[in-house]
């Protein structure tokens, strides 16, 4: 009934779990050998670079399994990496997934944790090829490698915003993060799950489409995910295209949820918008010519709101807030930093 | 003098690493976007599959930092994943690398940790693209995703050997894992760093440069590196290729240093040559004609030990070994499972 992986072994697990890929995920193209040989092989796609991208979720530290289920779990870990495929305007293709587990870890929840990872892939076409399982002690880790392909020449960078240009963002960032926030420390009586913010963490969107249809647009400048925080991110790429930015605090995108949710916990709403880091929505900047092509070019395949929240600078200028009093607040070194404990984050 | 990771932060050591790799590593053909953005980017180079493997190395579990330095661990990592792609006659090309590190990590010791890596990567013309930091409480993880090339249709596999094939060895598998027994009951009298035994573990070899040229040479049915264990591997090229296997324990390729380890630890060479596992030799497949043609493709670039042991035979035979007596020992499912510890393995 309740199996644990090590009541199972190693390669009853692999065996397992490939049967899973095999059956519930898709056959994705260009694959010469999938799961279960020393590596894994595939045909490149012709007029295409490739894309790869690598990220880990590490127990306790970005995510409590009292609060996440081990499918939910694994539709965030994938939609990260899907995330950063997509913000260089590419297409998943294949991941590999390395597991950390416990001895004690359950059979099924491994399984339950694999489904996520597909469902998340399966709408493009895209599989799991190879990976690896090991003992960890006391942390579970997911560290998901993914492989994408981009048009030759379509890649966009987060080092090539120039000053004058408009930044925009998609959907509401910090919405996750105020979700998990009710989690943690919301009133037992509501049912958390129900909750729309609780739901932007538990199923985060991820704009990977958007990103790719930008991209291949040829009107944006520089993109960037906001798998760091808005400002976080915002930051990466005035210090990679050596520019600064002015943000106008009142055109940030505040959904009522998210303001109510800083009410209740004595924050300002751009606090959430601009610091908290569990959302995977595009940062993007433009020519303010090419603002238009651009929502033309993502009405065709979102629905998703783009809000356009400031201008590249001079770098001199550093990272500005224009606050509704006509201020300024220079929030240059105002990101997020995972090896840095901020207040009000608690995982 | 003594700065941890959480002293530095995060961006300040991904700046860190991303200064070493670019003065240390090598400039590898092809990268269109390295480190330092969402995702990197390659151009495929043609004629070529692409192969792509991972695998991981968790503290406590597979290394004691006790016994091994950061620099030597950095090589064993590494060396795990060229293993692979060499196992199936590939190149490496690109790594990507994912740390889990402890808040009190010296900045000095993940230096040194990939300074190790890119001393691997740095012959075969191979770099760092690409990877991830993130904060582990307990356990630091290290996990590499290597990506490598393999000529078209030269791609070697584990599931196409043949009864009647003769089975080769490279190398003394049993000596870094009897290495490591010596670093943890060795007498402290004695310098363990000057012993053979702990020298194969600390320093570990692979065979990707020898894989490549098997595979190109034509003449092999199947490869795989010894990296489960040769048994473990062995068990791997039945079960995939659908064969049994007859091993002939005189025939084992047992060095003098391992012999005397055997005595002292009273156990019998055969058992660390076949059982343990932190050796990354390859075990060959081929046809008895085509012993000499392998040996001569190996001989022009390496000057490894390759040891005929015994045969590839019907699958209803499963796994033997004919001990000195001729009595034949039934070993096919003595190979070694990671969530399954046995005796004798500490680490």
């Amino acid at each position: 009934m309740s199996e644990t992986v090590s009541d199972m072994g190693e390669f009853g697990l692999i065996n397992r779990i490939h049967g899973l890929i095999e059956k519930e995920g898709v056959l994705a193209r260009g694959i010469k050998i999938g799961i279960g040989d020393d590596s894994a092989s595939f045909q490149p796609p012709k007029g295409y670079e490739l894309l790869v991208t690598c990220d880990s979720m590490v127990e306790g530290r970005h995510y409590l399994p009292k609060y996440i289920s081990p499918l939910a779990l694994g539709r965030r870990a994938m939609v990260s990496n899907l995330s950063d495929i997509g913000a260089m305007g590419g297409t998943p293709l294949y991941a590999l997934v390395s597991l950390g587990l416990k001895e004690s870890a359950l059979v099924t929840d491994v399984e339950a944790l694999y489904r996520g990872f597909l469902a998340e892939l399966r709408s493009f076409g895209a599989s799991i090829i190879g990976g690896n399982l090991t003992k960890s002690e006391d942390n579970t880790f997911i560290d998901i490698t993914l492989i994408g392909k981009v048009k030759e020449g379509k890649c966009l960078r987060r080092s090539t915003a120039k000053p004058g240009d408009v930044i925009m963002v998609t959907g509401f960032p910090g919405q996750a993060s105020a979700g998990l926030q009710c989690l943690l420390h919301g009133e037992s009586t509501v049912d958390p799950e129900k909750h729309p913010l609780v739901k932007a963490y538990l199923e985060p969107s991820h704009r990977a489409r958007e990103g790719k249809a930008i991209a291949e647009s040829g009107f944006a400048t520089a993109m960037i995910d906001t798998s760091d925080g808005f400002l976080g991110d915002l930051g990466h790429i005035c210090e990679k295209s050596s520019v600064g930015a002015s943000i106008v605090a009142e055109k940030l995108p505040v959904s009522e949820d998210l303001r109510q949710a800083a009410l209740e916990a004595g924050r300002t709403p751009y606090d959430l918008v601009l610091q908290d880091s569990d959302d995977y929505e595009l940062i993007i900047t433009c020519s303010s010519s090419h603002v238009d092509q651009i929502r033309h070019f993502l009405t065709t395949i979102s629905d998703v709101a783009v809000t356009e929240v400031g201008r590249i600078t001079e770098p001199a200028s550093g990272i500005n807030l224009i606050l509704p009093n006509d201020t300024k607040r220079d929030i240059t070194n105002a990101g997020w930093d995972h090896f840095r404990r901020r207040e009000g984050k608690n995982v």
